[in-house]
């Protein structure tokens, strides 16, 4: 998939617009623009200067055009680079890419431009991989996460920690080179507690994929409930508008609702369900399948009880059945309009947070949205400035500590230098390619397969 | 609507993409975009330079981007415009935006940069409704057209025209300063001459929109016939895949299909449309009646006949009642793959062509699209480099030559100068609306309100 043609491709998104701006990349990209440029020579221009010409196809004038040039090294993939800023018109898009495909040019792949950034050097693979996050972020945090990965926040820790792991593994491979003399260079002490500190690091960014995550695709809020507890009256109430219909009758809402609520710049993606109840009608009864499905798939339950209408055994029953170890429970107790806000004795298990409100009435709902992200992400964004949000890193951290525990098991259960090195490789292979120090082809085709084309 | 403000928009479509462009233009342009760049200070830099940098919200990264400055005069507008060129994430636009808004820019309206640089003389009118006209062309035609109109063409033409009429305006002028001692500086003859000429250009202009309006609309071109003719066959032979759906049994399509198809850079709406005949249901009355309304806003029709299955005397009957005056018409005789290429004696209205093909077998296909394009367009292209696809432009020269009828008629039944003068005033100012030497607020509101944002 590497070539060192000049590629081009469409860098803005399809569509009418103002303006279409097409991306050249390669040894030839200035040559090429040149050649169905009419206005100055830009083979005899600095890099980093704007030139307004014609692009012409043979006596034919496509456009009017504003050209960037960004010459070698200076550019993003440290290629010779020239943007063509066009109309935004399909048609002139495409006759000016089919003609600099004519003189030469190669249709770029998805993600070729990053690829070539990242194989020339210009960023790491994390880096080039937080540049499609960014693209696709659509919330502060996502945005937050996405910018400190792009800027190598999460690079500069992995590195550290590879290269004190670099660092012993020379000494290891040192003493193979004197392994009849039976000499330690490595102390074993040292590389002890050194592998017991990378492992606390890695487990702690392993850990931070779990709400990672979740900020990058948002927050599944499943909300369920009795039959006529006010969960649709809820979902307005969060979203400040009238997007489920509420009647008086039990039953009113059957097919699963959701909507994204911004609490914090964290994305929740709420999920408005059908009651739980023994249905009345099939199509009923498929709808609360579908809620027990959702709640399965949730990240956070909201169970809502109607307070003026269920006994707190009821309640207390309602709640054991529908709590799951693994998904954040929050307890919501609705129409305090017409109870008042007197909670009875539930004795709940742990964890299980308790809040009152009136959907209809507006009252507490900051409340709750305080608690739902309380819940969901508590302080854990403000004490760890890096954040895995990808799970081929993930993954990869992850083989890392299955070699470092075999590296601690080499130190526990003496054996041979060799063995002790070979182990201490695959924990550096597997940490390489998290930022791209080790690649495959492969790995390199499915990262940058997923962007899109231009970019 | 006019403002000195600077202004700010999203000047790329919007969605994901690779990149997204945001444009500012105004006095303090390179100023607030100065204010939220981190990198080199873009107040010291020359005009027509690329800057690499970071948008900053106070410590927050918003994102890496790069900054095309163009410094005031040369810029599209002629005043101060920079372009950010930052990740075409949705929300990085947003922010970046909002930002550029709290720093003093305005949100931009459709179209307000191209009438700041039709204000400050970069383009005239009629070159700046080209802009509008450009982004949407969908065809080499239309394409063109339009890029002829930006380049002034279109401008050019009208302006010798009204320079002229200026010219004999000043003369008559100043009869009225010596209006006393009866003299004629304005020779009346040579001034009945220019008008002729105008008039003849004007006339020429004016029915070029029946053509360039086509072209850049498309032109409709409804397929119709009998049932079971083998229309629907025929719309899949010209736009060679399978789009309408077709069978062995009469009244097979109720619905009307329309679909595109490009002769020779012309774009053809193809209407394919329900079989004419007693409808042996409502559905198919329906589409009947479609059928019918179709063709009488059809610039060209197309007579689809059985020639092995209908007699010369029905064929001849069919054309009669289908023949429209202002309608082209082609005649196509299909199945020749069953009956042979011999056509009967039909005794045609004049100009009425006919040609034999086969759908189904694709014979003589080519050659009715060449017939098409020669009944729609034949070489009114070819003579024609200056064609008027603006309704706005075709009303305003048909108002010039209404004025000019009055100067002409004035001439013939001699007037005192001062209504002579009035005239042919009253004819420079409608010419003077397309080009935009005369406008007023209301004629520019309604021309850039139909721009898109950022333009």
């Amino acid at each position: 998939m590497i070539t060192t043609d000049t590629i081009v491709a469409l860098s803005t998104p399809p569509g009418a617009g103002a303006i279409g701006v097409i991306r050249l990349s390669g040894d030839d990209a200035i040559r090429i623009a040149n050649s169905v440029f009419s206005g100055k020579n830009l083979l005899e221009q600095d890099s980093h200067t704007l030139h307004f010409g014609l692009i012409k196809d043979g006596p034919v004038v496509i456009d009017e055009v504003v050209v960037s040039l960004f010459v070698a090294p200076k550019s993003y993939t440290k290629e010779n680079v020239v943007e063509i800023s066009c109309h935004g018109s399909n048609y002139i898009i495409q006759q000016i890419i089919s003609l600099l495909i004519r003189k030469g040019a190669t249709a770029a792949k998805p993600g070729e431009f990053t690829l070539r950034a990242f194989l020339n050097g210009s960023l790491d693979l994390s880096q080039a991989e937080a540049v499609a996050d960014l693209i696709s972020s659509d919330s502060a945090a996502a945005h937050s996460v996405a910018m400190n990965q792009l800027r190598g926040g999460f690079s500069t820790e992995l590195n550290v920690l590879r290269d004190q792991l670099i660092h012993f593994a020379s000494m290891i491979e040192l003493e193979l080179d004197f392994a009849e003399e039976d000499v330690e260079f490595a102390n074993r002490e040292q590389l002890h507690e050194l592998i017991n500190k990378i492992s606390l690091v890695l487990n702690k960014l392993i850990r931070s994929f779990e709400l990672g995550n979740v900020i990058k695709s948002g927050i599944n809020t499943v909300i369920a409930g009795r039959p006529n507890a006010g969960k649709s009256t809820l979902l307005n109430a969060l979203l400040n508008e009238d997007r489920a219909i509420v009647s008086e009758i039990a039953g009113t809402t059957r097919d699963t609702i959701e909507e994204v609520l911004n609490i914090n710049g964290i994305n929740f993606r709420l999920i408005d369900t059908a009651g739980i109840r023994e249905a009345t009608d099939t199509i009923e009864a498929i709808g609360v399948e579908k809620t027990m499905q959702k709640i399965s798939q949730s990240a956070v339950l909201v169970y809502l009880f109607d307070i003026a209408n269920l006994s707190a055994t009821e309640i207390r029953e309602d709640i054991l059945s529908l709590h799951k170890p693994g998904i954040a429970f929050v307890a919501v107790a609705n129409k305090i309009d017409l109870a008042g806000d007197v909670l009875p004795e539930l004795n709940l298990p742990d964890g299980v947070q308790v809040i009152s409100i009136s959907a209809k009435e507006n009252q507490q709902i900051e409340e709750l949205k305080q608690l739902l992200y309380d819940t969901a992400v508590g302080d854990q964004l403000s004490d760890s400035h890096t954040m895995v949000t990808n799970i081929r890193h993930v993954e990869a951290l992850q083989r890392t500590q299955d070699a470092l525990s075999s590296v601690q098991n080499g130190l526990d259960n003496p054996v041979t230098s060799d063995f002790l090195a070979m182990d201490i490789k695959l924990a550096l292979y597997q940490l390489g390619t998290v930022t791209g120090q080790v690649t495959t082809d492969d790995l390199l085709e499915n990262i940058f397969s997923k962007f899109c084309i231009g970019k």
